[in-house]
């Protein structure tokens, strides 16, 4: 190849990171695979049920049924779409936190539902009383995000569930990022502790999987029915999934990374993250910037623009919340050295103001 | 892993292939990207827009517009999603061949549009009366297939155009399987060659890239503006996939393959599948069984049912069409060392009946 492959040296802002090296070594193995047509790949078809038992058991999934998506875009779209399709209303609406990911935006044009966004309080989570004021007999669907894009934060997936059954609406949950850490702090969030019909968790997030290896799961088997679709021409009779060709690497790789790092690897890996966030913000506080308290690895920071736009310019891949903030995901392939080398350059170059040239 | 990775030796049925070596190794540099995210990952990106102008030299679009996309199914999914949402009527409808893919099902499910299959002639081409009868002004899209998945087939494309041109549908073209043999042929299928609005054509095909790497293509800027979505907190400002996450190694190995085999080595391996494709459909015509004569590199063959068990009951990764037909894609993997060996199969499971355990 001409380009040179990735450099992860500089990535601050990816949800995505390196794989591990038994997820990595897993997916070249399964690089020729196609789980879009199970009967003929079997191989990686059994991979993918191992896959949805492994994420069953981090998620306290008693009776497991979902599969490997692209990520969690191709999730929260199936989520709706299950939702829309299992309900009776000609005009059906989902209510969603403003700190949802833009997914759902996408979901709601795609799949012809009404979005109604509820703002979030000022601790970043959902405000249950604009919930409960969006929500209506036309409501398929309310979700909830465990682990937010920009800020990290966790709704209070208890109460919001409860609205939802209020309504007759599914409640769904985007751990999409969030997955693979909250095990490790005192959140409510799986399926055993909150009564949850869908949810989104993606191995090649924090699960150090492969791209691309998103993950799908409900408590309901009639949600894979209501997603399915004949499927002529292929042994296998029916498909729920978005996509139809899929990456039976990434299927391999997300099985490998949960064999070897559920639960002590994992364990070990937010600590490490969580750590390296808060080395971040007391680093940023002590500069006297003001920071967002990170809950979950992921942090936020009031950073003027033109030092963000001059960062970006010495090749730091950092990106911005909706509110102008800079956003770093401490991600396992971020290291206390590349923090320090970062706060180096933020320290340069605040001392060197910016010559016009 | 503890699963054996995928062996290729009695894969019969499928429209994937080991991908070309060049292609995996590009595949396995980029295992680590994630081209939904650009600003961060541009060396993907970068390949990215290589992929689209090569896809557009081989389909002879003069301004290429599209993306790599997860497969046929996205590829058409988006098709009807931009013809959805760049017509102004309020109750679209979508004409397709009844030899089209099932993602084309899925597509009308997923977007609220009415689906209109016509029926095919005893060429296993579509009816062009048909076409017309069921097209109208609410007509958002007219599909045409360069070489159906079934029988291998290409529908009458200058034709179709016109129908979508008179009903001012835009008309889109399948090559998903289609893509990398057509240019050997000689079929009218380019956007040279037939007003053509969209495309779907798939590397991870008869292109030799890795999955998922497919293709959708098109000559009109409008149509990825009416499927973007505004993207926060990316420093790319907006995003016109289905998907978020995609995968960096399907670009890579896209791009790789394409290198490596345009022109000369797609021609060498069309041949080679065609000539395989008639030594099979004269072998059965030889022991007394009817072919669908094969135009591209597909064979079908009317086949008792019991005997396409008892073949898969030996391992033969082979399936059948709608109409029950043992159908085989004469891929690049499919040797002719192998079809022999699937004769002899055939040979002896005929001579042996059998028997009730």
């Amino acid at each position: 190849m001409r380009a040179e492959p990735q450099d992860f040296g500089r990535v601050l802002s990816s949800m995505c990171t390196t794989p591990h090296p038994a997820a990595r070594e897993a997916a070249e193995q399964f690089l020729a695979t196609n789980p879009g047509d199970p009967d003929t790949y079997q191989a990686v078809a059994d991979l993918e049920a191992q896959a949805i038992t492994q994420l069953a058991e981090i998620t306290g999934l008693a009776s497991p049924h979902g599969y490997v998506a692209s990520g969690g875009t191709e999730a929260n779209i199936q989520a709706v779409r299950a939702a829309r399709n299992l309900a009776t209303t000609a005009e059906p609406n989902v209510v969603v936190p403003d700190s949802g990911h833009f997914s759902f935006q996408k979901a709601a044009g795609v799949l012809n539902v009404e979005l109604r966004t509820a703002p979030t309080t000022d601790e970043y989570r959902v405000d249950l009383d604009a919930v409960s004021a969006l929500a209506d007999e036309d409501t398929v669907l309310i979700a909830g995000v465990a682990g937010t894009t920009e800020y990290g934060r966790v709704d209070p997936l208890g109460e919001l569930s409860r609205i939802a059954r209020d309504v007759d609406a599914l409640f769904h949950v985007d751990a999409a990022w969030g997955g693979f850490v909250l095990p490790f702090t005192d959140y409510e969030w799986r399926f055993d502790q909150v009564p949850i019909d869908t949810m989104t968790i993606d191995p090649h997030k924090m699960g150090q999987a492969a791209v691309p290896a998103g993950g799908f799961l409900t408590s309901m088997p009639d949600v894979l029915d209501a997603l399915a679709i004949d499927t002529p021409y292929l042994e296998s009779t029916d498909q729920a999934t978005l996509t139809g060709t899929r990456s039976g690497a990434g299927i391999a790789s997300a099985v490998a990374a949960m064999e070897e790092l559920w639960r002590t690897g994992y364990r070990d890996q937010f600590q490490r993250s969580m750590q390296n966030t808060e080395w971040l913000a007391d680093a940023f506080a002590d500069r006297g910037f003001d920071t967002v308290s990170p809950t979950l690895p992921l942090l936020a920071i009031d950073l003027p623009d033109g030092l963000f736009s001059r960062l970006r310019e010495e090749g730091w891949r950092i990106s911005r919340t909706g509110a102008g903030e800079l956003r770093i995901v401490c991600m396992p392939h971020v290291t206390r050295e590349q923090l320090s080398a970062f706060m180096a350059d933020v320290d340069a170059l605040r001392a060197r103001p910016r010559t016009n040239s």
